[in-house]
């Protein structure tokens, strides 16, 4: 027992020294790269440089470069010298390209370089990492964060503190997660909020894609509309709230719905149908049925103000990839998120911060 | 021609010394009242107090009246001593209970008090101001400004700095309107957007009511869902932004919705037409007709960042209401809006800001 106790604690010693905590305390060579540098891939960029860690930037498009190297981070002229020898990379650009963009990295690094993307859909992706053997270094991820400019030039060092950071555990990839929850949580102050790929698309088609087409009609509308001026002018906070991201550029825009089309489809119609009901209730003048409709709606919003979490600590032992993955899901699906992550040879254990039931 | 010009001279003077521009600085003695002091109205009193004004407040709700006493703003106990002997009234409160304020306050007050309200539709109220005969003093108004939280606690003496605030000028009022023009300029800082009640009614709908529609929609689509935690977990910039008016006290905005059902349904769907649009191009796929109708709505989105604006000095005789009201509401449908406005004996002049074609 004592033995075993000896042996408990010389693993836990060993799980401290090796753990993925330390990526940045006891790993300070951690060699990082990011493949394509727009406003999120930049921004990732631009964070990893801010706080020391080794990393080259690239993008396609050479003025993006030119812009990286102003800002004084390292960016390599052919992507294969950005991702050479490196321990982590992180792919961005627009949505179309990231399949063909993950065949190039995975081509060009080694079979324990750590892939991850910053997408805004997820399963298409999934499903093709799938087909090409690389579930097991390959994380599908979702940085929940933007603003309604695009490039590097907008990017921003600190965009991703506080927010949620979307990763999908799959049962064999879960040392390349690992060590990404780490990461993001280190080295961005994200949320980490793990999800299937295919749970987060309906997810986001509600908590992000529908908001887009909304934005898109009520300005569009107000545009055709033969009051157009009077409307802009007499724009409140309601319109212009409800139409800022009506103002991103329409191509991003028209990738990020395309992405995750029928899950979108699917969560326009539970919008609409709410929006029939407000109406139904508007036509007959029920006041009622408008204040209990609204209620709703308060309740949903008074949540979006702080809820209250309750810290959990869990562990596993590193072999029960199924139990592990099914928590993971079940923290993302509470609405819960991962400020941590420690990973031994033979322990895995995560703080996890689910809402207060 | 010279004793002409002399006369026109001496005309100026007597603009100046009795115009309305001097509402404040010459006739410091004027006396306001704000009857119904809520978030809006709050604003107002506080507004006014703030500046020096001679303005006392009064709300049906006695906590409201205790809670203005603590802020310092003189407040009576009877809305008859509010109003009494006063040479403005603002009315605000809940909207359905503006025409049995106007009524009361109407009553109360003599023949040459200016009355104007601050409720978020104007068709009706204006119809029944007429139907009492109260045209030549009620100014019906709507500064577009407010916040998502309620009564007086929540009023802010800048909440109209720079914000629209619509008054709907009738050819047998207009001696009304051009002071309340001045008061508001002056006072408020706000932009004067002059309009037909029923044309700011049709505005408002879509720049404002269906917004708040939209909100209620997306916000009670995700408060059932099945995915609501994860949902509320993954919410970023798109829905908090696309859902912050719903959570607006509920009577409030069922109030407003009712207070201009017609109109508001009528924009409803010009909104979902465009909606269903958007929808059809992505079911199939079509990109190019899905971005250019992003485009459209970034065309009207980009105008709400800033419009370049011509300034235009324009006169009328007194007596030509029917020149004046309608280059008045041209201003308002060009999305132009007032800043200044002096008024004397034969000429009334109005500074318009127009937006640059």
């Amino acid at each position: 027992m004592r033995q075993a106790r000896r042996g408990a604690g010389r693993l836990r010693d060993d799980t401290e020294r090796r753990g993925t905590r330390m990526v940045l305390r006891a790993d300070a060579r951690l060699r990082v790269a990011v493949v394509g540098t727009g406003l999120i891939g930049g921004s990732v960029l631009l964070r990893l440089h801010a706080v020391g860690v080794d990393v080259t930037g690239w993008d396609p498009d050479e003025q993006t470069r030119r812009q990286a190297r102003l800002a004084g981070v390292p960016t390599a002229e052919r992507l294969v010298d950005a991702v050479a020898g490196r321990d982590v990379v992180f792919l961005g650009g627009p949505l179309p390209t990231l399949p063909a963009t993950l065949v190039e990295v995975a081509a060009a690094t080694a079979e324990d370089c750590l892939l991850t993307d910053v997408g805004s859909t997820k399963a298409e992706l999934a499903a093709f990492a799938a087909e090409q053997g690389l579930t097991s270094r390959f994380v599908p991820g979702h940085p929940m964060a933007g603003t309604d400019r695009a490039g590097l030039t907008a990017a921003l060092p600190d965009l991703f503190t506080g927010a949620a950071w979307v990763l999908c555990p799959a049962p064999d990839g879960l040392a390349a997660f690992r060590r990404l929850v780490t990461l993001v949580t280190d080295v961005f102050a994200a949320r980490v909020v793990p999800m299937a790929a295919d749970r987060h698309d309906a997810v986001v088609a509600l908590a992000s894609h529908v908001p887009h087409l909304l934005a898109g009609a009520l300005a569009g509308a107000a545009h055709r509309s033969p009051s157009r001026d009077a409307v802009l002018a007499l724009a409140a906070g309601s319109f212009r709230d409800g139409t800022r991201v009506a103002g991103t550029p329409a191509h991003r825009t028209g990738n990020m719905l395309r992405g995750n089309r029928d899950q979108v489809l699917a969560a326009l119609t539970q919008v609409t149908g709410f929006l029939d009901e407000l109406a139904a209730a508007l036509r007959c003048d029920d006041v009622d049925a408008l204040t209990a409709r609204y209620a709703e709606a308060a309740a949903a919003r008074a949540e979006l103000a702080g809820r209250p979490y309750d810290e959990q600590v869990m562990s596993f032992p590193v072999g029960a990839a199924a139990a592990e993955v099914a928590w993971l899901y079940d923290v993302g699906a509470a609405g819960g998120h991962l400020s941590g992550c420690r990973a031994g040879a033979d322990t895995v254990s995560y703080v996890a911060r689910r809402p207060r039931v």
